[in-house]
């Protein structure tokens, strides 16, 4: 007897048979012996049709109005869904994210959460009820306003509710069955991992997987809070991200050396042709670029070709930013002294990760023979020390995934690690 | 300069479109040298969609969770609204009742205020910002729970609020003009009233008015706010509710006899027929009613007939009690000893009202008289000092409300006083 913290995403509350299904597991968890608390986001499309509705009378809302808006939505799913529990004889109490203690910092529309006070949760369970609590909000521990976390910010709630209760474990639930070694769409042969550790995830999250998001990940493997990632629609059991050194606690497995391919289409690459190779030049395009927001990923410098004293510098970012960081570059070219740019929006980045990489060598030599063979041309590389990524042209990423999985055996029977499924909050 | 409370019901923000109209009238009212408050009632049928939604998973919901999913409405077109006020360029910061301090008891689905501590609104409207607070809520100074007002909740809140904030007026906006001498669809020659007393708009709100309710406007008599009933449509003045004493303000204006008709046809009557004409038995009666909670309007004994020393007992109710009540009754049958149960829903009740009534005499013959020549038969007849009530067949209010109207000069050149609309909350 434990608690148990589960979270529901808005595809799983999608509508009332969905919010009934979910409500028959939840009591089964807690017939079970368990102590249940909750966490739902908004059902199906709310967050969307609300954010449509704010842009019928305004481009750009205030961010404390959208986020009242907003949080409308897990309020309507969060209530319903407790009432569907009690039809089931169990009672239930829904609870707002300031109700539940999520303490944030007034970040409109990407609060980070600073203090969880649950004691109104904790009153509950302790009086039997099942207690349901409002993902993705808080309240502003300084101006006292409601908040929202952003994305993925419902699995970060549940993940620190489940921190501050001492559960046992943290279920995130969604309609696809765990962790995959590569997303099953473009390999058929993926196959589901059972354990995976929180640095894996996190470089998976990190390289285009959207299963479980970085920040919820962060904050688990800060408080070695297990998370179980599984199906709501299924009773099977899902994927563990847990402690490097807990992923091998089944005997029959070996350490994988690489768990599995990510890969990512939502960025493009930028490059800077012909900057002058002295000391500076890198600080003065960067600095442009972190004066403008923009939050870059890969970056890439190549030797200076001696003949010319100039040299290239690539990096890649968010392609929703990609008009602003070449505005913001253009404007200081005068300053900065380069040629010209390159953008291109075609790109895809295809990541293979796994832990056993540090004490495997000949791992890149792999990845990249088995990308050649494929006819895939690699246009930057960028690794960790779990992780190598390459940037290929966006429609051979299918391909460069197909590839990598095969070349490390993914699709054999040693089940191992990645990557698919949508955006939750 | 002096604070204004204004308040929009759900017709009035039904769509993007209505939103930004209610916008352009509160920036205009602030820009006119006001401090602004709103009430907001949810967006046209939200509320009703959301109950549709509880009742897919729940046919009988509980309380606490009930109002939980109803609030998400007023905070969906609050924070709407505030976006739409922004993009005016006035900045407007929207409020929940919790935030707002409206404070209640703990009854759910019919919660009563009993403090209202405007703090953050204060602070809101000195700082040059319009304030918008959700209608229809508050939060439960027990349990910390959002609770809800129930029916016309959202002009109650607007009125506690106006005298807690010691506002000038409290603007009810809705689809009408104001309150009118008849409802319009059946006397196409009724006035709208420009000025009437609180104490006739209760008589009229109790007997079938929909424009205001009870609830707001016995706040605002005790109070002594002045109400501005008007359209959202419009910049016509409306009807304003005050003091007996400043409705004769205007010295153009003499003192009507009767200042409106009302009528109801939603209630049904019960007659308990065969009872013995004996010490106690309406009590026994009415206590099986009170027990069952229903609640009454009129009540009728027939004088006894001497030769059976039996009497009969008629009684109006909601026809939604109906089934209640007679189930109850019959079921105390035996004990209270009546014969039998007379059931009929067909019925309508058609009102005049009027403070000049008191001194006036003969004005209840001239109603009656009037019916009479009209064809329409009277069932049971109900008086209070400024006000006269018939039972009439259903079908037959029309012609009832139409011969009152006529009888009374209502439709002539001295404009008087009530009555129609649609239900808010």
């Amino acid at each position: 007897m434990g608690i148990v913290v589960q979270k529901y995403g808005g595809s799983s509350v999608a509508d009332a048979a969905g919010i009934k299904r979910v409500a028959r597991r939840i009591v089964a968890t807690k017939q079970a012996g368990n102590d249940v608390v909750v966490v739902v986001s908004a059902m199906g499309d709310t967050t969307d049709e609300l954010i449509d509705l704010a842009n019928e009378v305004s481009p750009n809302p205030p961010g404390r109005e959208l986020d009242m808006l907003l949080t409308a939505g897990e309020r309507i799913s969060m209530a319903v869904l407790a009432m569907a529990i009690g039809e089931l004889g169990q009672k239930a109490r829904s609870f707002t994210g300031s109700q539940a203690g999520v303490i944030t910092d007034a970040e409109h529309g990407r609060a980070k959460i600073i203090d969880v006070t649950p004691g109104r949760v904790q009153e509950a369970i302790a009086n039997g009820d099942v207690a349901i609590v409002a993902g993705f909000q808080g309240v502003s521990q300084t101006t006292k306003d409601i908040t929202t976390l952003g994305r993925g910010g419902s699995d970060t709630t549940a993940v620190a509710l489940a921190v501050a209760l001492k559960a046992d474990v943290c279920e995130i639930y969604s309609d696809v069955d765990g962790i995959f070694t590569a997303d099953p769409r473009i390999v058929p042969a993926a196959r589901q991992i059972p354990r995976i550790s929180y640095e894996e995830t996190l470089e998976m999250a990190a390289n285009g997987a959207k299963i479980l998001h970085l920040r919820c990940v962060e904050y688990a493997r800060r408080y070695d809070m297990p998370i179980h990632v599984r199906s709501s629609f299924s009773d099977k059991e899902g994927t563990w991200v847990v402690r490097a050194e807990d992923v091998l606690k089944d005997e029959t497995m070996e350490q994988a050396i690489i768990s599995g391919v990510a890969h990512d289409r939502s960025e493009a690459k930028v490059t800077v042709v012909g900057v002058p190779d002295k000391v500076g030049e890198a600080a003065a395009i960067f600095g442009t670029l972190a004066a403008a927001q923009i939050n870059l990923d890969m970056i890439v410098q190549n030797v200076s070709a001696t003949d010319t004293n100039l040299t290239d510098i690539s990096f890649t970012l968010p392609r929703a930013d990609g008009r602003t960081a070449t505005a913001a570059l253009t404007k200081a070219q005068g300053d900065i002294g380069f040629e010209r740019l390159q953008y291109n929006d075609s790109i895809g980045k295809v990541s293979i990760i796994g832990a056993g990489m540090r004490s495997a060598p000949g791992i890149s030599a792999k990845f990249f023979a088995a990308l050649a063979d494929a006819g895939v041309n690699i246009e930057m590389i960028s690794t960790s020390e779990i992780r190598i990524s390459v940037v290929v042209a966006e429609e051979q990423v299918d391909a460069a995934v197909r590839a990598a999985h095969e070349a490390f055996n993914l699709d054999a029977d040693e089940v191992q690690a990645v990557v698919y499924g949508g955006t939750g909050r």
